[in-house]
């Protein structure tokens, strides 16, 4: 079964029981403006997602279990909460009005501002500071996901364990991207891979681990979905760079040329810096080291990429990930579900090979 | 046993606790950014606070234990770390650049910002984007005093469930506290004290159910520590109001227009709305809703402070809950350990005859 078909038969679910705890939350306060502000969160959450996280700790469930389904579908929305959260602040730090299309949390208060003529406070103070508590809030729900389910307490707990070394490696990757962005010289690859590791590998390979825990998968197959799991985050994201300069904006329905013009620290930039001669270094170095990267600078800035023909040391490097995930899924073959082992195996080869 | 005598016997434990704690993470990182924000959250937590929290929770523990007091220091700390990150973030978003005399979390991102020639972002954005993930992390490493301790799994999952259960009622206090600051009708006595028992009294009383519940106190016991707890909190903060405005600078150390020019919904101010005739009535609400309240403006508040008598009611309020938490200490007085019934009842009365 692919991703999507497998989409299809737990995505309602998922976010029917994302709806209820915010809903119990509604109703178990009086006053109005909580009321309201749990509705804003679950209207946020509902806008939109596709849900990964939750459907692969499904899967890692399902993978080692018969029978009975329904029990993983509660604990499975807890690193949904962790992800959102996460999105909620980022939100607010990058200054994003949109998120998926509808208003970020913290704008949905600064349009609540607007309409409530509020005084007192700057309107984007306000909005932060709900957005701050915002997010905050489904860090803490997310942890309801696995107080009130089906499973034994020893289970829950350490899902509970899973879920807090996720967010300690997220920031971890957030922190070593945000230093990152200061600095031009000295970034190796292998600082790349080990940023992308924890801002991205890391909660798609908890949400897998935290399935299996409750399935009470072996630790040697635990190690294996953990390699899948990082792998998986490591290509998506290389990918994600790649696609986000040399990508077709039809395709992708984002700007060409925004990964450059932010600095953000893709594969390509990091590869290029290490491969190109001094002077072209240099050249590099300085358009990267602007407060503002012009039209010109991309022309400029892409025609090193080619030169120094990062894409293809990329792709190695994701393939390099892709091969040894592959390596690791195979191992599981003989052990998990084969509806499982043929999702994962479609995820993976999706994610290397999408154009979108 | 008095409060300050009780402090010296574990405040030097607890502060140990709490550094131990985030030097493992800084331990657990090479990159030097991520040991350095470790490191520099621990010297925040570090450079002082009167840990009441943790100490509440080590004195009902020990209120129900015999014999072996060590094994509640590592749990402890748990709310310590949330009241922390709660402070981490309301710097931010009031702007706050100390706290405890020393640079508030965010601020101490602001100066590295300077020291190292940060370009790229704004010193703002910057301090704000590492202070918001700081108050994360804490939320978080908290979590981590209920992970590796003495007892078993069981009652760890339950401190869990009460460490969560105080963050949701946190942000509830906090957010009804945001509301009520953009309106001046329609605040009842009843909506402060549900404001401020949320806000102060849900962490001070879910520390000490954490510790009853290591102890593996009754639920009857349980019912009253939570009565006292509570009414710990709220007598705390109608303390705070009443000192805010007429107290003795010299002692409390904070400018006694500082509450009315801020417009804080108080329960001096609460009580003034409530009691005042219409006229009267009008010019409090004219003057806060003021976008600047001026010196003169202070005088014309004080006065119809004191004509609407409101010290001497809220002083009553403030002693119904007394009353109330005595009553509750009294009927656990012969189940508890002496030592621990004086350390509650001295902590109640200093609390509610504190001039500073």
């Amino acid at each position: 079964m692919n991703y999507l078909e497998y989409g299809k038969l737990y995505i309602s679910k998922i976010n029917a029981t994302i709806k209820d705890l915010f809903n119990q939350k509604v109703q178990s306060v009086q006053n109005e403006f909580l009321q309201k502000y749990y509705s804003e969160l679950r209207d946020y959450f509902l806008a939109g997602g596709k849900r990964l996280r939750p459907l692969l700790c499904i899967a890692a469930y399902n993978a080692f279990t018969k029978g009975e389904k329904e029990n993983i579908i509660i604990p499975s929305v807890g690193t949904e909460f962790l992800h959102n959260a996460s999105l909620i602040h980022d939100d607010i730090i990058d200054r994003d009005l949109l998120r998926r299309g509808e208003p970020s949390f913290h704008y949905r208060y600064q349009k609540y501002y607007e309409a409530n003529e509020i005084k007192k406070m700057s309107k984007d103070e306000y909005g932060n500071s709900i957005g701050i508590i915002g997010g905050d809030s489904a860090f803490f729900i997310g942890l309801e996901a696995y107080f009130n389910n089906n499973f034994e307490i020893k289970l829950n707990f350490e899902a509970i364990t899973l879920y807090e070394q996720a967010f300690i490696e997220i920031a971890n990757g957030v922190l070593i991207e945000t230093d990152m962005q200061t600095r031009t010289k000295n970034i190796s690859m292998d600082n790349y891979i080990e940023m992308v590791s924890l801002k991205t590998g890391a909660l798609i390979e908890k949400s897998i681990l935290i399935g299996a825990t409750y399935a009470q998968a072996e630790f040697s197959h635990k190690k294996l979905l953990s390699t899948y799991g990082m792998n998986l985050g490591v290509i998506f994201q290389i990918k994600d760079d790649i696609l986000g300069t040399f990508g077709d904006e039809k395709k992708t329905g984002k700007p060409i040329d925004s990964d450059i013009k932010e600095g953000k620290r893709t594969c390509l930039l990091i590869e290029a810096f290490n491969k190109l001669e001094s002077n072209d270094k240099e050249r590099l170095s300085q358009i990267m080291e602007k407060e503002e990267i012009s039209d010109e600078d991309v022309v400029i800035v892409r025609e090193l990429y080619h030169k120094a023909d990062v894409v293809s040391t990329c792709k190695q490097i994701a393939d390099k990930y892709y091969q040894e995930a592959m390596e690791s899924l195979n191992a599981l073959k003989p052990i998990i579900n084969q509806e499982e082992a043929e999702l994962f195996e479609s995820l993976l080869t999706f994610v290397a090979e999408r154009e979108f």
